[in-house]
C-alpha cells in the first residue's frame, strides 16, 4: 500500500530516466571527443537507484598507472573547462571537478585503471569495483534501495558526510542486497546491537570486532575486507534507525515515515515558547571558514564538545548543546539551565591531616568568604566562582590570543582572529537562517 | 609559659575551691540528716578537674539493690523537695534531681551500691567506678585536665551531649591520665587515624575496631571493656581535635588556643556580607518541642539530614546545613547556590531499544516542552522541575498530613503540627536568638 504511493512520489518517472541517460550519454561522448581513455557513468544514476530529486552524474575517466594526482588535475581540468560555463575544483583524497550541465550536477572524477582494488592509490579507485558489485546483484531492488533512502533523508540520517554521519548511498545498496527487500531490513535492523557486523562472507567476528572497535554498524565492503562501509555513521543515528525500524512495524501510517510534515516556524511565536521553558539559551556566531562541509562540520563538531567541556567544568547544566552552519555562518548554540551562577560555591579540600592540608590553608587564609572549615573529615572553603555567568566564560576563552593552545580548531581560530565573533543570548539567538534548526533542536520530534 | 597564664584563668582560686568544698559537704549533711544511706560527692567536683566558671556537683546516694527505680525516684525527690526551693526531676536512663543552691547547680543522683561494675543496672552506676578509677591515677594532673578542658570548649568540642559530640569531662581525664600531660596527648593525637584504640590494657585490636566500627576513637573504658569511652564523639570532632593539636605545636600564639576571641555581631554588617555572597539562604523555624537537649538535638539532627537529602534529591545545590536550637525555637538553615531552579531541566530516560522504552515514550507522548529525543544510545526528554523553589518544595514537605511517613522525626512533627512552621529567605533569616551562629557558620575562622 504505502509502497506504491511513496514510490510514486520519489521514483523518477521514465521521461526522467530517459533524459538522465540522454544528458549522461552527451557528456561521455563530449567526454570522449577529448580524450582516449575510458569514461565511464558510476553512481546510483548508473544503477538506477537514484531519487528523482537528485539530479546527480558521477563520471569517471580512467587513467593509466603512470599518471601522477597533479597529471591528472590538470588533465580533467582541461576538459571540464571545455565542457561547462564554469566549474568548481574539489578535493578529496584527490581532485576532481564539479559543473553544471543542462540542470544536472556533474562530477568528474579522475581514477586509476586497475584490476584489483588492492592496487588502489586512493578511495576513488575502489568506486568501479563498488558500481562492478551493485550492478551485479541489485537487479530488480532498485525500488527498495529508493524506499531506504527516502525513509532515511526523512529522519536526516542519509550520507555518510560529516555533516550528517549517517548511511552513504552505497551502504543502502549493499543492505538491500543483503537483506533482500526494504522491509527485510528493517526487520533484521531491530535487533541490531552496537558493534553490529554484517558481510557477504565469512568473517572471524572477534577479529572484526577488535580491528573496527567503537564503530556501531560494520558491513565489511565486498570488494575490501578491510573497510567498513558504515564507518562514518554515528552512534546517534545507528540508534535512531534501530528506533524507527522498530517503529515502522508497531504504527498504522507508514506514509509519515517517510515524508516529514513541514511546518514554517514563526519567530516570535518560538521565542515566547522558549520563555516559557524559564532556561537560558546562549549562542556564539562566526563567520564560516571558507572550506569544504566536512572540515567545517568536523571542526565544528570538535570546537562543541569543547565548549560543552568547558561550560561543565564551570558548573553550567547543559539541556542542550548543537552547532548550524549556513553559507556563512557557523553558530554554537546551548540551553542552559541558567546562564548565570552564584557568586561563591563550596569548594572540598584536602583530608584532614593530609599532606595537602598546610597548602590548602595557606592558600586560603586569607579568603573574604571565611576561613576552610571541616565537615566530617574533610576541609571546606566557600570560594568566589571564576565565571558568574556563561557570557562571561565565553567572553574569557575567545578573547584569549592563543585560542589553539585551548584546543580550539585551526580553521574556527583564524575564523575568529579575522572576523571576531558575537554572543548572542535568549531571543537573540534566535536569527532567520537558523530559525527552524533551532526550533527543531528546542522542541524535539519523533515525527 | 601559656600554661600559668591559662590556668591562671581557668583554674579555680583557694577560696573557690575551699568553698565548692564547703557547699559540698553542707548538701551533704543535708542530705545524710535525711537517710542513712551512702552519700557521696563524685565528677570533677571531687576530683580537683573542675573549671572555675563551672559550679556543678554530683552527688549520689547508694540504694541497696532491691530497690526499684520508682522507690529511688520517690526516694530522692523527698529529699530534693526538702533541701531546694525548687528542683527539676531529670531523666537519662533513670531520674534524678537537679536543684540550685547557693549559686550551684547540684545534682542528686540515686545509683546502687555494687562492688563490681558488670553488676549495674544503668550506666549511672559505673560512675562511682570511673570515679575511683581516676581519683587514683589524676593526682598532679589536674592542671593538665583543666587546660584540656578549655582547649576543647574553645573549640566547641567539650561534652558528651548530642548538642555537642564532643569529648566527656571522663574522658578528658583519661587521656590526660593515658598521655601524662596535655601537650604529650595533643602531640600523640596528631598522628592518630579514624578508628584509633587507646587502653589501659591490653586489647585484640582486630575484636575492638569490629566491635567499635565507624567511630572514630575508641578508648577502652578501664572500669568496663565492652564501653568505649569516646562513643559520642563525631568524626568532625575526632579531626578537629587532631587538626588543633597540630597547630598548637607550629603556632607561636598559644593563648588562642584556649580563648576565643569574641566579636560581637552587627546585624546590617551581617546581613551586608551575606549579600556579597551571592547566594540564597531559607531557614524553617518551628517552636522548640518541650523536651530535653538530648532529644531535641538528636531529632534536629535527623531531621536537617532529611531536609538536605530533599534539596539534594531536587538539585539544589547545598553550601551549607545547619540547625540552631534556642530555648524556644529550633531553625534549620541552608544555604543555596540559589533558591530557585529552572523551570525544565534534561532528563535522561532508557536506552534506545530497551525494554522501558515504549513506557517512556508513551508517558511523554503528550509532553509540551518537546517530545523524546535520542543522545548517543539513550532517550532524553525536557521535563518540567516539580519544584522551582526550594520555598515551594519546604511548603509541600512541611504542609503534608502525614509527616511521620516522610521521616520527620516525632517531636519536630508534633511541634509543627501544633504550631506550625515558618520559612525564612535571605536577610529574614538573621533573627536575633541565632545571629552569632549563623555567623559563624557563614564566616567560619579557624581560630
Amino acid at each position: 500500500m504505502y509502497r506504491e504511493l511513496v514510490l510514486k512520489r520519489i521514483s523518477p518517472t521514465k521521461e526522467e530516466k530517459e533524459n538522465l541517460r540522454r544528458i549522461a550519454d552527451e557528456i561521455i561522448d563530449k567526454i570522449k571527443s577529448y580524450t582516449d581513455f575510458e569514461v565511464k557513468l558510476l553512481g546510483s544514476a548508473a544503477r538506477d537507484t537514484w531519487l528523482r530529486y537528485e539530479k546527480d552524474l558521477d563520471i569517471f575517466i580512467f587513467f593509466p598507472k603512470n599518471f601522477t594526482k597533479e597529471d591528472m588535475e590538470k588533465y580533467v581540468e582541461d576538459i571540464a573547462r571545455k565542457i561547462f560555463d564554469s566549474y568548481e575544483k574539489k578535493y578529496a583524497e584527490h581532485p576532481y571537478v564539479r559543473g553544471n550541465y543542462k540542470g544536472y550536477d556533474i562530477e568528474i572524477v579522475p581514477c586509476y585503471k586497475i584490476s584489483n582494488p588492492k592496487e588502489k592509490a586512493s578511495s576513488v579507485d575502489r568506486t568501479p569495483f563498488h558500481h562492478e558489485f551493485v550492478s551485479r546483484y541489485i537487479k530488480g531492488k532498485e525500488d527498495d534501495v529508493r524506499l531506504l533512502k527516502q525513509f532515511l533523508k526523512n529522519f536526516n540520517i542519509y550520507g555518510a558526510e560529516e555533516s550528517v554521519r549517517g548511511f552513504s548511498g552505497y551502504l543502502c545498496e549493499l543492505l538491500i542486497i543483503k537483506y533482500e527487500s526494504f522491509e527485510n531490513l528493517l526487520k533484521n535492523a531491530r535487533n541490531w546491537k552496537f558493534g553490529e557486523i554484517i558481510s557477504f562472507k565469512y568473517v572471524d567476528e572477534k577479529k572484526v570486532s577488535e580491528k573496527f572497535k567503537g564503530q556501531p554498524l560494520i558491513f565489511i565492503d565486498p570488494v575490501d575486507e578491510n573497510r567498513n562501509v558504515a564507518a562514518a555513521l554515528s552512534a546517534e543515528n545507528f540508534y535512531k534507525f534501530i528506533f524507527y525500524s522498530k517503529m515502522f512495524f508497531k504504527e498504522k501510517d507508514k506514509i509519515k515515515f517517510f515524508f516529514k510534515e513541514r511546518k514554517k516556524i514563526d519567530k516570535t511565536e518560538a521565542i515566547n515558547k522558549f520563555k516559557s521553558r524559564g532556561t537560558s539559551l546562549i549562542g556564539i556566531l562566526i563567520k564560516r571558514p571558507d572550506v569544504v562541509d566536512e572540515i567545517v562540520y568536523s571542526q565544528s563538531r570538535k570546537c562543541l564538545k569543547l565548549l560543552r567541556n568547558y561550560l561543565e567544568r564551570y558548573d553550567f547544566k547543559i539541556l542542550l548543546s548543537e552547532f548550524f552552519v549556513s553559507e556563512s555562518n557557523i553558530m554554537f548554540l546551548f540551553e542552559l539551565e541558567s546562564d548565570k551562577l552564584s557568586k561563591i560555591k563550596l569548594h572540598a579540600g584536602p583530608l584532614v591531616n593530609s599532606k595537602e592540608e598546610d597548602k590548602f590553608l595557606r592558600k586560603y587564609s586569607k579568603n573574604p568568604y571565611g576561613e576552610p572549615f571541616i565537615i566530617e573529615n574533610r576541609w571546606y572553603v566557600f570560594v568566589e566562582r571564576k565565571y558568574k555567568s556563561a557570557e562571561e566564560l565565553f567572553l574569557n576563552i575567545f578573547n584569549k590570543k592563543d585560542l589553539k593552545s585551548l584546543g580550539i580548531p585551526s580553521y574556527i581560530e583564524t575564523s575568529i582572529k579575522n572576523h571576531g565573533f558575537k554572543i548572542l543570548r535568549n531571543e537573540d539567538v534566535f536569527i532567520d537562517e537558523f530559525l527552524e534548526k533551532i526550533y527543531e533542536k528546542l522542541f524535539p520530534r519523533i515525527f
